[in-house]
C-alpha cells in the first residue's frame, strides 16, 4: 500500500468513526504523536492499546477531515477547530502498517495569523502605527491586564511572545536584565553557541545567510534585542517577577513585579514560566566555603570581566559550561586550570555532530534538498522518544570510530567519557537530563594538551582559604572556584515565585522517565510539564534550547489562543505529578 | 530556434571572437542591456551597431564563458573576473533574434560573499566576535581609513553599506540625524510607504510576512535601525558632512565631517553620495514671503507635529508630498486645506497598480509562482528604458477605464490629471523626473469630496502676512504655507559638498533624456550618473526608493570592490556631461 492510499484510509476510517479500524492501520507497538491537534495536549501514544483509547475520547470533538498526502510523508488534515500537519513513517515492506504517525496543529480556524497575503494594510485610519504602539506599550500590564504573563525573556519568552502577537493575544514580558539579549550577553566572554544556526532560528524572521554557524553570545543578544524590537513584544526589561498567586475565584493570575523599583500588579489570565532550563543555579554546600578567600561563582555568574591571568582556578564540573569556563581562562593564562569531573560526560565533535546529526536536517544540504527549518523541526518532531535512542546509537559508534584520536585522547588525559548510559548520546540525554555533555570546540583538546587538567570520579569534601580538598584528600590551590555545576527544574522557579504547594502539585518538569541518571522513572514518553497544561490550571512552562524554543512556542501559543477565543479544549491525558523536582 | 539554442550559438560565437555572428543574433534594432558584467558600466545599447562596437571593445578583456540556460528567460555565464546572471527576450515567432538581452555581474571570483555553506564558523579563536566589532567599528574613519566613505544614511546607504560589509570593503555611512531610520521617522506623522512591501526590501533580510502592505514611517525606521545594528554598519550618526575634494596626487578624497560638534576628516578612495533624491529641498522665492506671520515649511520639514486644527493651510505643489500633507491636515481638523496645483499630475489607485503594474512581479501571487524579489528586481532591469513606455501604456488605459469614477471625480473638482505626457505613466515618470504622481491613498477622495480643495493651473504670486496671492489674482488666508515642491538634482548636493567645478564636470543626475518635462535630451537610455562611473574619479551617486537601493547597491558594491582588489575595470563609454542641474 502506498502512503497516499494508507492515508485515504486511515481519514475515511476516523470519518466514519471506526476506531477499531483506525487503530488496526498502526503496527501492534506503532506509534501516535500529537501536538495539540487531538488530545489539546503533547502527548505520544506507544502501542494500538493507547491509541484506541485516545481515539474513543477525542474523536467525536476532533472531527479530523481532509485528510490530504503532500511530499513523500507529509500529510495536512484539518479538525473542527483547526488545521493541521502530519507525517508517517512506515517500515513494513507493504505499508500496510503505519510505524510512527504525527499530527500537529498549526492554526485556529477564524484566528489565523494575519501573514503573506493576510496581512495588514498599514495605510493610516485616523491614528499613526506610532501611536497605536505607543499607547499599546504604555498601557499593556498598567491599564490594560495582558492575557499572557511570561516570566523570563531569554530566546524563549521572546518566541512565544513573538508568536502571541501574530496570533493578537495580550502577552507582556518580564525579564530581569536591563535588556532582550542580555541573558547572553552576560555570560563569559568567550561563550558561542554550540549548536549551529541552522538549529537556531527565530521564529518569523530567520538570521541572514552570513550569520555565523555558532552565534557568539553578544551577537546573539543584539539579534534579540532587535527581535523584540521589531516584532513589536511588549517587554518589561529591569523587571523582577516577585510572587505569583492562582485566585481560583476569578480563574486569574496575581503576578507582582518590580520594574526598575516600582512595585506592579499584573493580572493575567495565563502565566508561563520561561524562566530557563538554566535559571535556577545549583550550588553545592561544601564545608568551608564560607571560609574562602578567593572567588567564588556559579557558572552562571562567571562573566569572564575579571583577569585571571597567573591565577589557581578550579572548575566543578564537566559539562559544557565548564569546558568552556575553563577554554577562557586557559586563553586568559590562568597559572593553573583543573576540571573536577565527578561522573562521565558525553563530548562530540562539533564538526562530526554536524556531519552524523544536524546535517541531514539542519544544514545549507539540507535547505538545498528543500528541508525548510519548519519541516526539519517537525521530521524531529515526528520521532517517538522511545525510539530515539536505537535511532541514535548508530550515529554515536561510528562518532567512536572516526574520532578515537578525540575518545583516546581524553582518556589519555584522565577524563571519563561515555556516549551516555545506553550509548544514545546528546539528544537524548538532553531530552533525559538537560545537561551531561559538551560538544567540543576546542576545550577537549585542551585537556589533550595538558592545559586543562582533570580530577575526575571525585568531588569537592572541603574549601580553605585559598585551597580546595577533594574527596580522594588531593588539596589544589584555589584563588577562584567556578560552579559548573548545572541548573535546578523549572519546578523550582515555581517554588520560588508561587508555592511549594503548586511546585509540589506540578513536579517535576522536563525528563522523559527514561530511569536513567536524572531521569527517575516511570516512562512518560514527553519532557514533562512542557508547552502542554500542567496540574496547575493556567500555568505553563516554556524552555529549553533554540530549536525547542522555536518550534514548542507555536503549539504553546495555540493552546493559549484557543482559550482566550473560549474555544472548548478538552485535554486528553493530564499528566499525574510522579516526582517533586 | 529554443532560446536555449540560442544562447549556446550565442556562447559560441563570443568564444570564438565571432563579433559580428554574436551581433546578427539580435534584432537590428534589439536591446542589450549590461549591469557591469561586460562594460564596467550600467548601459544599454541600442541596435545592431552599438553592440558590435561594445563587443570589439570589451570582448577581448572579458572572456564571457560557461553560458548556461536556466528557468524559461533566465541563464547564467562567467566572465574572466566573475560570475553573472542574464535575460533573454524574444518577439519573433521563429526565436532566431533577440529582442532583448541583459547580463548582469553577481560576483567576483575569489572576492564571493561569504554566506551560506561558506559562511564564518564563529567559534571563538583569541579574541571575541564583541571585541572585534568594538574595535573596527571604535578605530574605522579615526585610527583606519575607510575605503568608501558613504553620504547619506537612508535606505540606500545602509544597503550599499551592508552589501559592502558583506564583501569585507572598509565602509563608513555619514548621516546628519542621530540614528538610523530618523529620515523617515522625522517626516510626517501619517507617512506610509505608497510602494508595497514585497517592493520594499533590503537586501538579505526581508521582511518578515506580517509586515504591512504599506510600512508606516516609524516602523520602516526602527526597521532600518535594527538593520544597521544587526548588520554590523559602520554608521556615524549626528554626522555632518561640511566639505569633500579629491586630491588627484593621493587618489583619495579628503572629506570633513562633523560628528557631533567633533571635526574629524576621513580619507577614503571612494566617496558615495547617498543623499537621496529627495535630499535636497526646492524652495521657490516667493515675493512678500518674509513678511508672512505665519509658517512657512518645505515638506521636507513639515513634521506633523504642530496642530493645525482650525487654520487655514495653502500646500503648494500636487504631488505625493502635497497630497498627503493636505491628507494630514484635513485628519487634524484644519479650518482650510487648499492644494496649488501648477501642472497635471499622474494618479494611480493604489489597488490598481498592486494589481495591473506591481502584482506580476512583486505580490504574494508572484512569490507563489516562484517570482522572488532577486528575480523580480532583474525582471524589471531586463526591460530596455527604451522599451519601457510603450509597455506601460496599455497598463495605464485599462486604469482609466477600471478607475472611471476617481478620474471623472477629480476632474470634477478642478484637479489636473493624465499619465505623464505619453501616457507611459509613473514608472517612466519616475525615471525621468522622479517626481510628479500620486498613488491614490485617500487624498484624491478628500479632493473629490472636496475637503481638499484644489486651485489648479496657477501658482504663488505673492505672499503677505497671513495671506497667498495666486497668478489669478485669488487670494487665500494663510496661516500655514507648505511648499511640496520637490527637490534638486542630487548633483546639488556635489555643489554643495565638493565644488561647482566638480558638479558642472559630473553634471545632471537622474533622468533618462526622454525630452519629455524636466528630462531634456539627447536620449541616453540609463539613469544618469546612477550607480555607475561619472567624470569625476572615484564619486559616485547612489539613491531612489527601496527597491532601486536593495537592487542597484549590487553592481555599485561590487564596482567598488572590484577596485579595493585592483581588478582591472575598464569602463565602456563614460557618459558625457549634458545638463549642469
Amino acid at each position: 500500500m502506498k502512503p497516499a492510499d494508507w492515508l485515504e484510509k486511515f481519514g475515511n476510517a476516523l470519518a466514519r468513526g471506526e476506531i477499531n479500524a483506525a487503530t488496526d492501520l498502526f503496527e501492534p507497538g506503532g506509534y501516535w504523536r500529537d501536538l495539540v491537534s487531538f488530545t489539546w495536549n503533547i502527548k505520544t501514544f506507544e502501542g494500538r492499546g493507547e491509541i484506541k483509547a485516545m481515539l474513543a475520547a477525542t474523536l467525536a470533538a476532533v472531527k479530523p477531515r481532509n485528510f490530504a498526502f503532500k511530499a513523500p510523508e507529509w500529510f495536512t488534515f484539518e479538525t473542527a477547530l483547526g488545521r493541521g500537519f502530519g507525517h508517517l513513517r512506515f517500515r513494513d515492506k507493504g505499508g500496510k502498517h503505519c510505524w510512527t504517525l504525527l499530527t500537529t496543529l498549526q492554526e485556529l480556524k477564524g484566528f489565523e495569523e494575519k501573514a503573506g497575503s493576510q496581512r495588514d494594510s498599514g495605510i493610516f485610519k485616523g491614528t499613526t502605527w506610532l501611536e497605536n504602539r505607543v499607547k499599546e506599550s504604555e498601557s499593556l500590564g498598567v491599564l490594560n491586564q495582558p492575557y499572557v504573563v511570561i516570566v523570563g525573556g531569554g530566546q524563549g519568552g521572546i518566541a512565544l511572545a513573538a508568536r502571541l502577537k501574530r496570533l493578537r493575544v495580550p502577552a507582556l514580558v518580564v525579564e530581569k536584565n536591563e535588556r532582550p539579549g542580555d541573558s547572553w550577553r552576560k555570560r563569559y566572554k568567550t561563550l558561542c553557541l554550540h549548536d549551529p544556526v541552522w538549529y537556531d532560528h527565530m521564529p518569523y524572521l530567520p538570521f541572514p545567510d552570513h550569520w555565523p554557524v555558532f552565534s557568539p553570545k553578544d551577537k546573539l543578544g543584539d539579534w534579540l534585542e532587535m527581535y523584540a524590537k521589531v516584532m513589536e513584544l511588549d517587554y518589561w526589561g529591569s523587571t523582577k517577577c516577585m510572587a505569583a498567586r492562582y485566585l481560583e475565584d476569578k480563574s486569574e493570575w496575581e503576578v507582582i513585579v518590580n520594574r526598575g523599583g516600582e512595585p506592579y500588579t499584573l493580572r493575567p489570565k495565563h502565566l508561563v514560566l520561561a524562566t530557563g532550563m538554566s535559571g535556577f543555579p545549583n550550588v553545592p554546600v561544601i564545608p568551608g566555603a564560607d571560609t574562602f578567600a578567593g572567588r567564588m561563582v556559579h557558572s552562571s555568574q562567571y562573566a569572564g570581566g575579571e583577569d585571571w591571568s597567573g591565577k589557581h582556578c578550579v572548575v566543578v564540573g564537566a559539562g559544557t559550561s565548564a569546558h568552556d569556563i575553563c577554554q577562557d581562562l586557559v586563553e586568559q593564562g590562568a597559572a593553573a586550570v583543573t576540571m573536577i569531573q565527578r561522573a562521565p560526560t558525553i563530548v562530540a565533535r562539533s564538526t562530526t555532530l554536524m556531519d552524523l546529526a544536524w546535517g541531514p536536517l539542519y544544514s545549507e544540504q539540507a535547505l538545498a534538498r528543500g528541508i525548510t527549518t519548519e519541516i526539519a523541526d517537525l521530521t524531529v518532531a515526528s520521532l517517538p522518544h522511545k525510539v530515539l535512542p536505537e535511532m541514535q546509537k548508530p550515529v554515536y559508534a561510528e562518532m567512536r570510530k572516526r574520532d578515537a584520536d578525540l575518545y583516546v585522547g581524553l582518556e589519555m588525559a584522565g577524563f571519563q567519557h561515555n556516549f551516555g548510559e545506553d550509548g544514545s548520546g546528546i539528544h537524548a540525554l538532553y531530552l533525559r537530563r538537560g545537561a551531561g555533555y559538551y560538544i567540543e570546540t576546542g576545550a577537549s583538546q585542551l585537556i589533550i594538551d595538558g592545559k586543562i587538567k582533570v580530577k575526575s570520579g571525585v568531588s569537592v569534601k572541603a574549601i580553605g582559604q585559598r585551597s580546595v580538598t577533594l574527596s580522594d584528600d588531593a588539596e589544589l590551590p584555589a584563588d577562584l572556584i567556578v560552579y559548573a555545576t548545572g541548573y535546578g527544574s523549572m519546578n523550582q522557579w515555581a517554588r520560588e515565585l508561587i508555592s511549594s504547594v503548586v511546585a509540589d502539585k506540578v513536579g517535576k518538569c522536563w525528563g522523559l522517565g527514561s530511569d536513567t541518571k536524572d531521569d527517575p522513572g516511570p516512562w512518560v514518553g514527553e519532557l514533562r510539564n512542557m508547552w502542554k497544561p500542567t496540574q496547575q490550571p493556567s500555568l505553563w512552562f516554556h524552555g529549553g534550547n533554540l530549536m525547542q524554543s522555536r518550534h514548542y512556542s507555536l503549539y504553546l501559543a495555540l493552546q493559549l489562543k484557543a482559550r482566550m477565543e473560549n474555544l472548548p479544549t478538552p485535554v486528553y491525558y493530564l499528566e499525574p505529578t510522579q516526582h517533586l523536582q
